[in-house]
């Protein structure tokens, strides 16, 4: 039997007992042993809820039992997690976790005291929920050097912008509908400024490259400035407008990442992942194009990876798996040197700001929708953000502007 | 250094010999070692080509060197590979290996000899090419009781049903088009009639339930019968036809398994999977669905998820990774029992046949394409295959049945 402690018993947490309670017979004979929940820590009590048997509230009880050999950490938040989390590691104790700012700010240190002491530090449900990303880029792709890794990674603005495009919706009543739902926080900005987004992308390219990349580095925008007009504009074009987490390495090994709204047509590998779905494309130089794709949040699916990492953990007692993340930091190449199309929507009709713009801009391909003639949408060709951004300032009555990736 | 051999220098032998000199460095980081190959077999010459000074005809040379720790096998077939194989093993050394038929007939066993032995035996290229699969199914999706797996497995049956979709060619056109691109055989049964996805389909099933899946048992049926007028068909109904290999545990826990072209609709995950390209949908109990999509065939991609194998096997000199794949046989459902609704057309307008028809099969839904009015098409309730069987019996002039997944 190998006894467990899980911190934190809210929706992930009390999906960790159930995925255990449901598949514990099937989990036992891969981990080669039963998994037994042995303490639940958490500062409410749950009166009437079976847990109640095994809860604690003091970490320190479970900190200290020698019996407990995985903590599972599924409190989200940096602290009192980090302190937690390290502690559980420097006192001999592998540790699964789904707390991905935790892993964006402290997984290289993390990693390090795990390798030091033989024990093992995962985090595949900090990322793309039940979706296996981790794991695979990790041991998968490990013959590839990793050129590009674009994800839909935020299920919540995915879900905002799909109702927008399928039902017309504008963003505030999108979000209302998301927030109806349980798919958005009342305060909704880490969703849909990007910054949830911003700090998966940062652990996928921290793996991937195999350096800190810190997540206060990534240009990132939201989808708030995104309008039902911009989805009107999409649908001509025949695309549709996604949030993407996206860090790309280029000829010359610079690598830039960002989070912005892209617009994107039907070739694209992530065209069909719609609503709270999460999809992760990776490009590599040998194994070319790969994507997965699944639910990237809920309960079920966010711990079914949890509980796969403690399968992980209990089959590698006394034995690190390899994860190479180093703490040197990777310096991302300067956003305003990387180069984009442009879509671009003025106030004006086109008849008189067509050559104006063409004089600006050079060539751009005009796009036209029924009712909006008294502005003017175009796409620019491939220009860096510094040059976007200069000419951008001589712009009146800007509209939008949306990167594209066609 | 760790010395390693690769036995077969054809097309995927030459890939894992590309790849290697291509990410050799960072392959080695990852590895922990520099992985050297020291042996390539082949019993052809290769004048000129630098891998000359590796190059042996007699595997005991690879099989009795001691400083060989990992031998890759990429000869394909069962025989001599098998002989091979189980002797590298015998002698201590891990195996990596592509190749679908050895891994579908013998994999139990083999897995037995390296798991007894503290090696390994790694096969994440026998399905799916460069797409991680294996991987992820044995190591990610643990917490889970696979439901189904559904992929489309075989690249070429997918490029000509896709080249037939695009481009309106009949079977035997998009079949000559397959083979002058380099796709297709010049006997193209293995592809065409379905075998190779039925030992695929037998790998990743044996793997999801744990016990021996003969590919023997496993309802076979190809894409030779699709014609551009079921195609046509597929349009009306807004619809694709795909070759899916698919096993699904039901919910009294009996498992069928089958390959065989279904009509799909976009809102399944495997819709806009075209061309050469392959995708596997996994369905766990408390995940819910995830799906995987790349490059299922392919030098250079296959080389790649080779070479992975081949950093894990580096990785765990000395300690298996264990993998759930007993030699018990798990006995499917007869495949008479498993309901589909079928789509079916006959020689005959309509207007004549409909009464008929309902008397036979209850509700049908008739489907209609201009120009095809002198026969009739239609769509069953679900039913299983014997009932279906027995009543197509009674049908005069059937031209076409397939089997519809929505």
């Amino acid at each position: 039997m190998i006894n467990i402690a899980v911190l934190g018993y809210g929706t992930i947490g009390s999906g960790v007992v159930e995925v255990l309670n449901i598949n514990g017979e099937s989990i036992g004979k891969k981990a080669g042993d039963t998994i037994n929940i042995k303490y639940v820590l958490d500062l409410k009590e749950f009166p009437g809820d079976p847990i109640m048997e095994k809860l604690v509230h003091d970490v320190n009880i479970i900190l200290e039992d020698p019996e407990i050999k995985i903590v599972v950490e599924v409190m989200g938040g940096v602290e009192p997690a980090y302190t937690f989390v390290k502690t559980a590691l420097l006192k001999g104790k592998s540790v699964v976790t789904s707390n991905k700012e935790l892993v964006a700010k402290h997984g290289a240190e993390l990693l390090k005291i795990a390798k030091e002491r033989n024990l093992n530090f995962l985090f595949e449900a900090s990322v793309g929920g039940g979706i296996p990303i981790i794991r695979p880029l990790n041991q998968s792709l490990t013959a590839d050097e990793i050129m590009e890794i674009t994800g839909i990674l935020n299920g919540t603005t995915n879900f905002i912008l799909s109702k927008m495009t399928d039902e017309g919706l504008d963003f505030e009543t999108a979000l209302k509908n998301a927030q109806d739902l349980g798919y958005a926080e009342r305060n909704p900005s880490a969703d849909v400024d990007g910054y949830d987004a911003c700090r998966k992308i940062a652990i996928l390219s921290s793996l991937a490259f195999g350096m800190q990349v810190d997540y206060e580095d990534i240009y990132t925008e939201g989808i708030t400035k995104i309008t039902d007009t911009d989805i009107k504009y999409a649908k001509a074009l025949g695309a549709k407008i996604k949030l993407f987490a996206t860090s790309v390495r280029d000829e010359k090994d610079n690598i830039h990442a960002m989070v912005a709204p892209m617009l994107i047509k039907s070739s694209h590998p992530l065209y069909s992942v719609d609503n709270v779905l999460n999809g992760i494309f990776v490009r590599g130089n040998v194994i070319g194009d790969v994507m997965f794709y699944g639910s990237g949040a809920g309960k079920l699916p966010t711990a079914s990876a949890v509980v796969a990492d403690v399968v992980d953990a209990a089959k590698h007692l006394g034995k690190n798996i390899w994860t190479i993340w180093s703490s040197k930091k990777l310096e991302l190449t300067d956003i305003n040197q990387v180069s984009h199309r442009f879509f671009v929507r003025v106030n004006g009709k086109s008849a008189e700001l067509t050559k104006e713009l063409m004089d600006q801009f050079g060539d751009i391909e005009l796009v036209n929708v029924d009712g909006m003639e008294d502005e003017t949408a175009f796409i620019t060709g491939s220009i860096t953000e510094q040059e976007f951004k200069d000419k951008k300032d001589s712009l009146d009555n800007l509209q939008s502007v949306i990167r594209v990736r066609f």
